[in-house]
């Protein structure tokens, strides 16, 4: 059937506004990432997004998953190494497709699982979640940011000092406290021409909280990782910091402008709701 | 206009089979219980179904809705003391007015709010979840079921002998070890003529617990109330036991055949994953 | 016991990054709003935050849940007519309390219910999200917003087009098309002097789906309620246009520095995704 | 360190009940299956339980993440076909290493991709989610189920009806209602001996919807789709019907005792609640 159809999209819209962002929200693709000679399987959520003129009704929105698999059937020739550049290829591409638009974003994320080692040397298999944003402007450039969630813990140096005197413990030595389930957030811009891995991101994460978590723990391994826990108190507010800290020191290349969040949630072990901590800032406000 | 309209849903099915249970999911009501001289709203989620003859398309939906509506109606004189009785209620006007059905089945949950005291004497407001459930059999009688959900905090009895020893600590007095948010939920049958107040489950959850969680704890309730955790180590078997243990207590009257399900579920700190207990059994054979 | 305890969040922190915002989330209190001769029940789930300097280790958070507990208990007495103006109140003790705070926010989301009219004039009580939000900076000035979010329904024009041409129908008469639940948030700024009423922001929204949806329809209702969605076939981008539309007719008097998000997001009946749009302006910008 | 450590789960409990289900919940790992000559990645979150006997307080539960490491190792040699066959053998080797339980548990959940086509014969990649469960008794054998969540369309026959009338429309010819996303879920027993098949049962699905839904449509696929939804209306008794007609054509050698589940949720578009329809019942019951 040959049908000549009215482009319904193309008219013009009742009330002429423009729009922000108009497009798809929560597909879900299997993608692949090439990565230091692994091929690694990646569920990912994506959302794609252009802005839209006020002169016209509608985004072709079919385009938008048009692009995002085409690029899934680049996969196996055009070899992706992170989540951001899939969403900087799909961003480029929304461009191209959506004529009238001036922004195009694409943003996704997915679990990634990669080996550890527990504290007593065992090998264990920790899952992680990869952000990654990509946002491209037709006349003035790109921004793309790379993150990851991870689950850690924290115990609280507050109530470790109270109960020390509540039990009339020895200062000098670890006491306890309520200690619980840590979720960090990190997104960090990854400026063009410079290198952000989430490997890395993740690796600074785990120093950052009182003690990292492993889904596989024998009771040696479990009891180290308690040790280690109150040998470290810290607050959101320390965690957030401590991670501050290390990206400045492992980034000290990256430009002033790039854009950092850091977000640290503890599901208190003692209260219903949860604390928590938050710095938005520039490495440069950060090195001041 | 007056319409002479087909009644669908009265039509014989393409395929005979009869249905478990058909109705509506998720509505959100404002309701209102009497309790011990206490007017307490509750936001209630709902749900409502009845079974449906293999001879019928379709269940009358609006029925539902206009039952639950009703109900509601009802509340400045019809004054229900629990939820449970709202559903009960609910229950037994569906099968009135769905004639072709066997069975009714309500349910639903709520927040609900009630004044604690901290360990040092603090008044707080605490909330908790409210779930209840009631089905309706035409011919063979009516089960209904109260039960909440409490928000608690488990230490690991294991890790705390385990960093005795590799701290070398007394093995007498608490060691330090992981403690969590651990989620309890308790579910009781009410049989006919007795009377289950969720009041004394929330009690009976709160001295469960390692130690209970509050929303507001100044620094000495947040000593003594993380001493009290390390004092009584729990597993999440630990939690269910105890629970169980007490309802056998206070419930000594009901009879045999009462059905009690017990779960816990802790959010544990030094793991991504949850641990998890649960019991479902009867009074008679917790009794034996 | 009178303890001289070290005051742990005092203390000068390790790593000296100021952070832009800590304390809690995820609060849930009862509180009542006094509105228009109601006195309305809101179940809030509430957050609450102030700034940290970089020479401070640490928020003492307790004072967040005092202040809130605190105008719980002012309620009776204080009577407050918006969750906005909680939110503000909220934020100014958050202020009095932390003296090395700048800024202090707090916000909050809770169930609303009101009663409508059905198409064919029934009584239906339908269920809302009221979103709240308050940040007030030491030097200069409070910012609030007050949202709502409203559960609606859009069909979607271009398929009405395709299927009349497929089955070759009348033109100007409505055609079959797609249709799905769609979920409007709208976020407005309240400048001070000024009042935006949640109610008027609930109708400018109900008015702009392609139809709004109720709890309860008889089968006349029903009718005439899909009737209405098929002659307002309306894409995202025409929701979040026409809500923009009608907040520029109702608020004529605000300035133009106000602030407006309008999201419109659909549960497409075709697809796994959904489709979005969004504007993100001033009211200045609207009107120019 | 050497450390003789006190075996705590192995010590009588304080209160001497036995429990139905203890292990771990949530656990996300990444696994293989090799079907129809592809390999196919799962991301799959797993809960695997023990029951524990009354004179034992707690269970070893890092022996059910070891269970679950030892076998996503042996993927690469040991091909399940399934991931029902992969929680037999989780279940299976729990038994083994929990000398005491007399029942194990192991279930999980992944997102699953395959290509379809469009109604004009487009190719495109869909998402499904797989849902397994074994249940391993050591004196009376196991049984184990497999299952799908499948999105797909429904159209109201009833409202369709009520336009016709309201608008004077022929009544033989399709008419305007409400549809919306549909959410089905069937679980089916596999008996020992014989094989069901995930891609067959998400085929029963997608035939049983008013209409399957795309990621990926282009303008006639849309207008085909609508068309065909409007064409089948189908209340959520229908299509749970539908697809119990359809398994028992396709499942006629399965013997009777097999159990089946199947339910169907409406996202209502004229509604803020959902409609609900399921059904429980051996083949056997289906049958007669």
């Amino acid at each position: 059937m040959q049908m000549a159809l009215k482009d319904v999209q193309s008219l013009p819209p009742l009330r002429k506004f423009k729009l922000t962002r108009v497009g798809v929200r929560n597909m879900k693709k299997l993608i692949y990432i090439h990565r230091k000679g692994r091929v690694i399987p990646l569920i990912a959520t994506i959302s794609a997004y252009v802005d839209l003129p006020s002169t016209q009704k509608g985004v072709h929105m079919s385009r938008n998953i048009e692009v995002v698999n085409e690029i899934i059937n680049l996969m196996p020739t055009e070899k992706f190494s992170g989540l951001e550049d899939v969403m900087e290829y799909i961003a480029r591409k929304l461009l191209e497709r959506h004529e009238y638009a001036k922004t195009a974003c694409a943003r996704a994320w997915s679990y990634y699982f990669r080996e550890e080692t527990t504290p007593r040397g065992r090998v264990t298999v920790e899952y992680y979640k990869i952000l990654a944003k990509a946002v491209v402007h037709r006349e003035n450039g790109m921004k793309k940011m790379i993150g990851v969630q991870v689950v850690g813990s924290s115990a609280c140096p507050c109530a470790m000092e109270t109960t020390k005197e509540i039990l009339n413990l020895d200062k000098k030595r670890v006491g306890i406290t309520h200690n619980q389930r840590n979720i960090v957030t990190v997104l960090m811009e990854v400026p063009e021409g410079y290198d952000v891995d989430a490997d890395d991101l993740i690796d600074i994460v785990n120093s950052s909280f009182s003690a990292p978590t492993y889904e596989y723990l024998k009771r040696d391994d479990e009891g180290a990782l308690v040790v280690r826990m109150h040998e470290n108190p810290m607050f959101v507010e320390d965690i957030v910091r401590e991670i501050l800290g290390r990206i400045l020191e492992r980034y000290s290349n990256l430009p002033d402008e790039t854009m950092v969040i850091v977000r640290s949630e503890s599901l208190e072990s003692i209260h219903k709701h949860n604390a928590y901590a938050e710095r938005i800032a520039t490495l440069g406000e950060l090195r001041s």
